[in-house]
């Protein structure tokens, strides 16, 4: 990993083994600023609401913040009050520690659910991560909240503003419970432009929409999904507007759509990535429907991982979405390669074709034109394997 | 199979292996009545229809029929005109053959999607068929209906009605594409009372939404889904009202919710059947909700298959089923153990005999009970296991 890369003007990170995740691996995660900084979130919209999240979204209301910690291993989710009792306490002991009011830490938790945070670890761990903050700690933040996912998740983008360089950088944990809506994802995005924390949320929320939730796993839905984005401000701009904030909002776009693939690419099980493109619907609604129901289809991604072109399951799933369509007008293709029109094989050559794709590459386009107006959308999945099965069956023991 | 116990007055079926299926199969199934008889059907809400369920929803529309021939092999969806060539000359064929208006010959077909009929073969089958029928033949009729099935499914009813004895037979095949809104099965539901057209069909769907509409395997819904009840009329009773109806509702929804839940214990792969039941919800459409919610998610599902009493799932899964909930007020239980109360874990010690239970026994009840209100429903659903991945990732080869 480049770590020049990702390093931030005005950030500092560390992590360190707490004890945990049960293999010893970094498990608690800081990234701090030297004093209060815009920031801004977006959580989960399941009812059930792990500790940190609740904690962090009340503290986050007024924009600012000083750090956020991060631990893997345990999700603080319905843990009831003596969980929201640890969340807190666990943002007094970093408020403590790094001088500032409770107010000013954010807290994040991924894991298992149902299972209390081991407190003693995280006060014995405290004073270690503190003292090993510094400018190159990213990388190692990214490895700490990491759970079932199989490699760290970083993006970063440098881009020109007001004639001034500035840089994003975005660190992610995926791997499971991933679906539209949030999923049990950490997302942390850092920049160091200027910028007003009301702007920093609108193209915060516009951006989660088009990236994070466009991407499926499994069509579960977490308890914990957090995504937080922090300002340092030493960039030397003005406050963004008009091309300014547009330019800010497409680097940010290629974080998090850079980093959303990788989630999926990271899926559970996954050995192929599939975007689902849906052109050709008669309206927003429908395009995104149909797209997450072929995307969440089981049958589908079952089909993917046999690299079968079983677009029967394809036109099968669009059926249930209720959704404008006529069978008759629905062309399906996989990458460039035609393998339905008009809602009839184009032959078993096609389909051997599109199948020889399917084999070679790990990433590929599944695009539906249903040919009933002018809107598209896209999800992006991965395939459903036996290694999705293996990992979720065993995953608390 | 006891074959008295799946005879039925005025109903003569027949099987043939007619070589739509690779393995030589039986895979073409009749049943055929001396005269044209009282019949109901539900189909499939999937706006991608198979040519055999526009035939017969059509041609069932008056109330009569005489015959219902099913292939296995083959789903004749997504055939385009072609496809409905097919189906009716199917309709034809046994039209001619048993001396019948074509409107009186329903026809329905399951198996793969995408691919035509075999006319040949089918021709050739019919009159062996015709001459084969007998009053013994619904199982091997039955038999005629499997795909992935691994075991045929009947069951039968036998009750008294105006103090004459009457009898329904039900049978029906399953294994994948199941979720409720009827999915990829085929369903035939025979009794020999004497009800009017309106009557029957008003029970099948009162009855369908109660069981097959409460099962799910993988929340794919088919293109085939079909189901067809039909009444001899030989019993001798009056048109049934009040009680008397209630009584063969009672009938009808044993043997169909029996099928049901055959239907999901031969779910692809699975290995333990979950009633999903829900308690205490605030409207009748949460408790559908919640229960269907919980009984499609895959980590739910996966959790099942590790014999895992992991609850947080099953919380994550009411948290974003967009009901009315409070956290804190859900209790969980296996069976009768109580894993859950108020929200929160009962502790290690429940969790392990909820989990030495669902190693045990091959069906179980999850029962939650949300306490906002007095609603309850059920959704009857199965363990995701490797086995699911195995049969779907190779279905077409």
């Amino acid at each position: 990993m480049n770590a020049p890369e990702y390093k931030i003007n005005g950030f500092f990170a560390a992590a360190v083994s707490a004890g945990i995740k049960k293999n010893n691996g970094l498990d608690l995660g800081l990234i701090a600023c030297k004093e209060a900084t815009t920031a801004a979130g977006v959580f989960t919209r399941n009812k059930v609401r792990a500790a940190p999240v609740v904690l962090t979204e009340r503290h986050i209301s007024g924009g600012q913040a000083r750090a956020v910690v991060a631990n893997a291993g345990c999700a603080n989710a319905c843990t009831g009050a003596p969980g929201m009792e640890d969340a807190l306490e666990t943002a007094d002991l970093f408020a403590d520690s790094l001088n500032a009011p409770r107010e000013e830490i954010l807290v994040a938790s991924t894991g298992v659910i149902g299972a209390r945070l081991d407190m003693e670890k995280i006060r014995a761990a405290v004073p270690g991560l503190v003292r090993s903050l510094s400018e190159e700690g990213l990388p190692g933040f990214a490895r700490a909240i990491m759970t079932t996912d199989s490699f760290p998740k970083l993006s970063s983008f440098e881009g020109r503003l007001q004639e001034r360089p500035f840089k994003i950088v975005g660190i992610a944990k995926g791997a499971g419970m991933i679906m539209p809506d949030m999923a049990t994802l950490l997302g942390f995005v850092l920049t160091d432009i200027t910028i007003s924390p009301s702007a920093l949320k609108k193209v915060l929320s516009q951006t989660t929409d088009e990236t994070f939730n466009r991407i499926t796993v499994d069509g579960d839905t977490s308890t914990n999904d957090t995504l937080i984005a922090m300002a340092s401000g030493t960039a030397g701009n003005r406050e963004p507007a008009g091309p300014d904030l547009e330019e800010f909002r497409r680097g940010l776009f290629h974080v998090m759509d850079e980093l959303a693939v990788m989630m999926v690419r990271d899926g559970e099980g996954a050995s192929l990535v599939v975007h689902v493109k849906v052109r050709g619907a008669a309206s927003a609604d429908d395009a995104h429907r149909a797209a997450r129901t072929v995307a969440n289809s089981n049958l589908v991604k079952t089909a993917f991982c046999g690299r079968d072109a079983n677009w029967g399951r394809i036109l099968a799933a669009l059926g249930r979405s209720d959704i404008r369509m006529q069978e008759d007008r629905v062309d399906i293709s996989i990458d460039d390669i035609l393998i339905v029109k008009g809602g009839l094989s184009r032959g078993a050559d096609a389909e051997k074709a599109a199948e020889a794709v399917m084999r070679e590459k790990d990433a590929l386009d599944l695009v539906i034109d249903l040919h009933q107006g002018d809107h598209k959308d896209r999800v992006v999945t991965c395939d459903l394997t036996k290694e999705y099965i293996d990992i979720n069956a065993s995953y608390r023991t």
